[in-house]
């Protein structure tokens, strides 16, 4: 176990903040409108309790002091954000118009970023309100912003994933056969938490055929002898995300079992071999699906190589077709091909990686061999 | 406990979501985009596993087949929904254009809804797709649309209250002097799944000064003899929301914090007089606030009196002032008034409530008199 990192500073959050609003003035923006989400934590520490449709926002424009709108009745929570003294606080009261009340920190023919999750309800009453602004999704104009991980973000991602390499360690030495995917899922829940993680977004569980759905997740089917299992967990821990997976095979594979897993981890090999700075996302999944067509299984490889990670398990940049973005320094994304075999069975094998000043470097360790369980 | 409701069939999704579509047409629109969530539960039974990036999305128009979009890797969990059978799944891959996919659905000049929720940049997308199409938030459009309920949903609304009133009567007899507010907020939680809810959405807990701020959860204050405790709690059960508040005192009150609860409990009583077929929302809002005003405490009621309840926890209907849609039988929402006096403590009296045919029904039944714990 590390120790717990220190935590993020209002100074911190100020240089993000000022980055942020320069990086929007560079792309022609006039400003950024941050939503409640992974955007607003990184960017202030502030989480409210629920992302509801009352409007909070944070607004960035460069030269101008970061606005942060809440509710009347969220602003002493929002006060008591890491980030709130860099930044100034503008409540609402409930029954007043929210977008009126931003409308004068915004340039009246701007064009801004909204964060992607924004609710369109609340992109509609800023386009009503000012219709002669124009809008852009914050990922599509700034997909930069978040993806770059400096030194603390990326030691605390180097934790999560060990978190995650000690959790798989000890999965392989519980019972497989004759229990439910959801008693393994519940076991990994508690591994995650047990090995640090403060919050578990998934535990995947994906036995025999249900392993063939990759956006299964664990149900009531008892796994048995025979069966491959795919499984796929993560989450927070000290703010910054885990997610990782291995399929494993209860009992000795069978000939087909073992060859589509050898494919499998050698696309994953190719897809890594293929991070350096420069190259670009899709690079990544043209190398790892190379692979998988090669060997005659491309139409049961149906999604990408990858996604970034950081303040959420699940974020840009995507290695994925036509995502020409640039590797660089600091990224850390997922790499992890599978193949799915209808009625039958998936493998799935992902590490978390970062790019390096001159190649990649995994930030998950555990064997990438089958493994035999119980 | 009441057994179990029969589950909602695909013969009944199919009628919310033919009602929804024809509703959409009387009120001018083209049709309908409705995002995972509320919506989405409500109209189809599918609840993603995920809300994230990849568009999922229903559209409906009068005279056209339900459409619902989904990621290719989601397809099989979307066509395990309730109500999968009264529509046609239309899916993409990772890598496609989604809003491309979508747009043949849609009418390339008309105007539609898109629930509240949907991420801005799937708006954005369908923007780009389609310039000559304008869009409104779908609780502008249609504010009715989830907020009338049926009879087999006010048996659930009904249920999951009685839930909570059982969890009021037990969290009564459990020790408050000495323990944690987070401690107390656990007990609330076991008592709401001991009852029978399957989720549990909040926990508030807001002892002494902490009360003052209607939107503090729990924290690890211990709470002390001569304290005002807030309890706000609630969940689902059976697929609808409970949400009761009640106010309690450690020990015998004083008599300013006596005269407070009895102010908000009469503004709580005067809120719930005023629901009656006809009425706006906005009357609701002003009997109660009128109490408290007239008390001397108006300055101090720092949030709308109440907001609908379904298959969430917290939507449309809102009781505040400016809202004149008109109160119809089968509505239910929350009247729950209060008075925050920060640094010292606030009061919170909430129960939910269903419009009749002739008045109003209370769907919480436990006393409101101010009790003492211990």
């Amino acid at each position: 176990m590390t120790g717990t990192p220190a935590p993020f500073t209002a100074d911190d959050y100020k240089a993000r903040m000022d980055r942020a609003a320069a990086t929007a003035a560079d792309a022609g923006l006039a400003g950024l409108l941050v939503a409640p989400g992974p955007d607003m934590v990184w960017l202030t520490g502030y989480r409210p309790t629920a992302d509801t449709e009352r409007l909070t926002v944070l607004v960035l424009a460069a030269g101008q002091e970061p606005v942060l709108v809440v509710p009347t009745l969220e602003a002493p929570d929002a006060g008591r954000a890491a980030g709130a003294s860099a930044l100034s606080l503008r409540d609402w009261t409930d029954g007043k118009d929210p977008y009126a009340a931003t409308a004068p920190l915004l340039d009246v023919d701007g064009r801004f970023g909204i964060s992607d999750n924004s609710w369109a309800m609340h992109l509609l009453g800023f386009q009503k309100e000012l219709p002669n602004t124009s809008y852009v999704s914050l990922t599509e104009a700034l997909p930069m912003l978040r993806a770059v991980k400096d030194a603390a973000e990326l030691e605390r991602i180097a934790a999560a994933g060990a978190a995650a390499d000690s959790t798989y360690e000890e999965i392989k030495k519980v019972s497989f056969a004759g229990r439910k995917e959801t008693d393994v899922a519940a076991d990994l829940a508690d591994l995650l938490r047990q090995f640090g993680h403060s919050q578990v977004d998934f535990t995947v569980v994906g036995s025999g055929p249900n392993g063939a759905n990759p956006h299964h997740e664990a149900g009531h089917r008892v796994i048995e002898r025979g069966d491959m299992v795919v499984l796929d967990f993560g989450g927070l821990l000290h703010g910054y995300g885990s997610d990782t997976s291995r399929t494993v095979h209860v009992g000795e594979p069978d000939a087909e079992e073992q060859r589509v897993h050898d494919i499998v981890r050698e696309a994953q090999e190719a897809g890594c071999r293929a991070v350096r700075p420069g190259a670009a996302c899709q690079d990544v999944d043209r190398a790892a699906r190379a692979v998988i067509t090669e060997a005659g299984y491309g139409e049961h490889f149906i999604h990408r190589t990858g996604h970034g990670i950081g303040v959420t398990t699940h974020e840009p940049p995507y290695m994925i077709e036509g995502e020409e973005l640039p590797l660089v320094p600091g990224m850390c994304f997922s790499v992890e091909p599978g193949i799915y075999l209808p009625g039958r069975f998936g493998v799935r094998i992902e590490d978390i990686v970062t790019v390096t000043d001159d190649g990649v470097r995994r930030l998950n360790s555990t064997p990438r061999e089958l493994a035999i369980v119980n």
